[in-house]
């Protein structure tokens, strides 16, 4: 398999303060699969953006990051993926460095946020999503990208789940979501509310690209109408900046589904400026 | 052909309150055919979406609602098509029960509109398009999708088509809807202001899908830039939650144009948002 | 989810002596996924299609033939898919009706053939395919679409499989058909020769679509040059005209990469035949 | 609309032997529609290739060939775009030059056909497609691309139509193409058997361009498997070199289907061709 | 090569006050090439648009408009495709006549705007784009369209380029823009405050494409996500209505990676808008 | 940019037989551009590929095969190109080594030829492709990817170039051809008459991937029918096996016109027969 990495993280792991890694699985979807090729797409596509960000005057260039590639994926075993991921993680936190996943579908989240939760038993959640991801079961499978963030609360416990831009579920999804976390419908409007309540805790990051509108984000599996602009999410994210973020994920991209690639280079900024974020 | 259905739309005909049918039909277009398969590929996509909504907090599952399926399109006699609409259209509203058309072109709706006119003489037509369609003839047809319009306030008379995001047309049409009916240039901010004056009337939605900007919707015969978001579209629709409405279409979603299929799922959830609105 | 039939399928369970089913499963595949739209996009193509062969002067719709849909997939759960599958061709072969299956993803292959087994110890493969498919192991999985073909064998034994097309492989898996069963490399010229052999023999076909040229059939997860014409294809299967065959699949069409849809039409007619064959 | 012309179509209307024509229109199909826009395309297609043949060492260039533009079709009235195709060709036939028309769908050859009959009582059609096209009706319509072969021969009568690469109908259309007419299925090998029967009769070429294998032409309505390679179609029509041509169409290509447009190339090719064996 | 020409642009060059020219040249460009499909994509298409802008309440088809068709490009020899596109822009200007420019890629505006610069020394140049065009060199290339706008301030000097919607490019780039330049990062919300600076100068407006949101124009070769929705973009530009504006181009379209073609559709309103400002 | 690597190409630069390089060029192309992505797509696909050849049975992971990565190429400076790809690959032949440059458009051959002829005065070329390439100029310029094997036949002389497949020319060209080189039109089944006539001579083999069919080969800047099969070509290749092959060339792959991405996947295995071929 051909590495390839993310434009500008040049530095080794050993110096590294950040560290991308990939997690090309899509195992459970249950509509359109293909996310496992967004990680080598995304570095592709990087060489088409600068490494410098005009939102955050910054340059991950000069910034301590290391991509350490993809975890290897044994497609069919759900199990082992599942545990090959929050071994590949843990090899990450256990340094005291920052990992920011690319997916691959949702469910790789869930073995990433075990990773940070064992490190920081006080880690709080921020969601970007169209989908509540609450489920109990999908398929009578408990663990899916329609039931990551459910697995994540049995663990993690009520209000440690803050999400944004969600617009489709069951009914009772989102009224677990009101009752027992944090929920703002097909917007992001409130996240600055919710900064002082985070200040000081460890936050880790889940950002299902389908939060984006379809129109700017049709490379996914399941496009769902209603989504905030890029300009939304980005003002949502620096919003957190000031946050003690540990970790974070960006997951759902699937490039062959949108044929012009816009996608894919939406997401590698999306990369960058989370990775900024990270630093 | 396969007789595929909407999700959640299980009622049997006799317990249904709401009936969406579909007219695969786009002979008269001037410019990219294809809406024929809008109707069975709004369907199969449905599956991909839920039949919860959160922005009117109702689900279809449980109102009374049934898929008749398709009306028999003998391709290339317009007259035929045009009869043979009318009539399916009246086998529904003869019941009293509110009819949902999916398309198939524009031109749809005028028998559609006829077969409810008969039953409402006080019809008014709220109508979202990027086009006015309200050209006197086309290629020297007087039926078409360009002339639609026209052809029902021939019928139905002046003060009783509202047009919202309109923007594309012969200067005489925009001249005549001025004059003669209620035209908003590429927006639908005036919509509230109509409410009133439609207060206890029966009113026919027209939601011609290219009245989205093309960012959300590639999906469709002739593209206009400078159309509405999908969040000021749904909001448009929501603030008619009060009135009487007594039938809708949703016309000129084109599947293939759009590789990604997002167009396809859009107008899914815009289907579901309508029979909300009809239940 | 939707139901949607085959052209032609009319007949009730009961009444049949050959069942078409869909496994709509692309869990293991190393390259490009795709394969779980594979049986319902065929039977909405199928509508595209004539019920009536001119190549064997048969029309399905006369023949007793039921569609029995598609068997449920637990994305995610490889093991639990597969046994799901086993249990769903044995109660079509408990009835001694013949399975058609329709892939998803060539392991689909293995359970169906583990049912055929039960009925038929003496039951031989005739495979077409691109790939040898003989690999010990993927990525360390046992079963996978690479491996699939190398697990019947360690069931069924030696000289029970009969492959043509191939033309990618290891060097290893070509020099275990060589010595333990038979291939023919990238063409299918010698299938008469194994006529006699297999006379009177059950028999069960198993086509993976990517035998065919990319020309013809793009739309695969992992085309491979120098394959079948269909002409030649069609002229191998109806050369087993004679045979006993018991059983069938057709596995790997992944619409979604051929977006002239042409490899889905393809398809469709290779269904209609084995059907015939099977009848 | 845009006038393009057809490369190396130069002559004056008055100085030409040969006159291509444009017939936009595809109001009766039953599948894919889009053919209207192969006139035009095929025409800006045409600057990729070279007017020279290497096949006929000739070229188009130095013949008297003219480009006529496109006939206006008013979408959506069969009955007067079959009345404006008759006249538009007898305008051309009047002046003993003979047409080569670019479809369209196929039911544009049949105000064709009529206008060179009325000249040419005597007139045979050669006819290639993947298709019979000789039902007695489609969804109760006389006219339509899938009975545009019967029409013909209602008023032509028996043994004038002489069908080539024939792969799919009904068992009735079969039937009576074997009967009344002269088919052979799925090739055009035979075609050498008929030039001396077609000996000094006025001759008709009707090119679907479905005939051939989807493999090189996926951009149609209805592509069908096992269709003729492009040497094995180029081969049959030089075949026909010797006889007297009186005119020609080539219809079906539907360009936005193969998006790498190869398909309209492949046809571009075929009319360069076509306009040779007719000079 | 064919002649196709803009909608309701039918003044002869003796008349005309403004001129539409195209220039297909995509030799210097570092990512996607095809910008040199958009002059005659953008004519065909705009068959698709109406001549009348509701925007402007004007009509292309009454004003004097001449398109002149595309200058010849020697593609492999920059230099001189450069130095004929300057002889061409001047022949326009030599007349008093306004040109807009249809590219091709950025690195046409340069000649354009040395053209002129000749005769209006005092020019001052509004850059609508996603990047900012200001490096040095490109692969040590001195012209490129990276470099375009760096190589017209070499010559025009400083505080003569002002840019909008600008958000990637390298940190000296931004520093050198806001240093010496104009410059608003991401949209165009203060282009008002520049109007009364630009009053009475001469005005050359060069728009790059991609400064829209790769949501609304994912066709164009580097595509960046942040940018202008069409609204912003038309009230920008209408802004600009009072200025001496005495050429424009529209650069970067490539229309080929946009299937749906809408993004093709966008460029031909736009350049119908443009056309109206300079008339 | 990304450093990616042919499957199996592991050996270093020293110890390597056969080196393989890219030049990722597409300047003077006249049509449709995008061959500048060759180089690194074939790479990413050769993992899709296996390393064993069953047609050689052999395997280019046990050849000393070394992939030099890309020529940097100064888009826009095409002198500057030429000189760099030269330079670039009598890096390669001084140390006796053998190359195969994968382009990029057909001019890259040219300073390839140059290279080798500086080294092998008497070196023969054998051309397959679907064109002549033996233009005097195009555009009025002597370096372009229609004129590439005229300007070799200027340097090597006459009786030097073995053209197969060729289809598409001028007649001036073919009759140059036939005149004063060797031209085979449409096919190569001569191919083994001139085995004898090159025995001892060193050869270069230049394969424009348009000579194959645009059935198997859409992905490509001008496709042309009637083109060689994959097996045809395959065939052919291996005939050349026991000449004194000293270099060789692909060239003319244009990914991003296949989307089904089934021509560059076609590419790699042809990569992978020269690679074999070569050692």
């Amino acid at each position: 398999m051909n590495d390839v990495s993310f434009i500008g993280c040049n530095a080794s792991f050993e110096k590294s303060k950040v560290v991308l890694i990939g997690a090309p699985f899509d195992g459970t979807v249950s509509n359109r699969p293909g996310t496992r090729f967004a990680p080598n797409r995304s570095r592709l596509e990087s060489d088409a953006i600068e490494t410098y960000s005009p939102y955050q005057d910054e340059d991950i260039e000069f910034k301590q990051i290391h991509d350490k590639g993809d975890i290897e994926i044994p497609h069919g075993n759900t199990e082992k993926v599942l545990s090959g991921i929050q071994k590949a993680i843990e090899e990450i936190t256990i340094y005291k460095k920052k990992p920011l996943l690319i997916g691959g579908e949702h469910l790789v989240s869930y073995p990433a946020i075990m990773a940070l939760y064992k490190r920081y038993p006080d880690l709080h959640i921020i969601h970007f999503d169209a989908h509540t991801d609450l489920r109990q079961t999908l398929y009578g499978q408990k663990y899916s990208h329609a039931t990551v963030m459910r697995r994540v609360t049995d663990i993690l416990g009520d209000h440690i789940l803050f999400q944004f831009g969600i617009r489709s579920g069951l009914k009772e999804e989102f009224e677990y979501a009101k009752k027992h976390q944090y929920i703002e419908i097909a917007s992001a409007n409130t996240i600055t509310s919710i900064i002082e309540k985070l200040q000081d805790k460890p936050v880790y990051i889940s950002l299902d690209i389908d939060v984006l509108d379809p129109s700017i984000m049709p490379g996914t599996g399941t496009p769902e109408a209603g989504g905030l602009t890029y300009k939304e999410l980005l003002e949502a994210l620096l919003t957190l900046k000031g946050l003690k973020v540990v970790g974070a994920d960006i997951v759902e991209l699937s490039p062959d589904y949108d044929h012009s690639n816009a996608s894919t280079a939406v997401a590698a900024t999306l990369v960058r400026e989370l990775l900024l974020l990270l630093s």
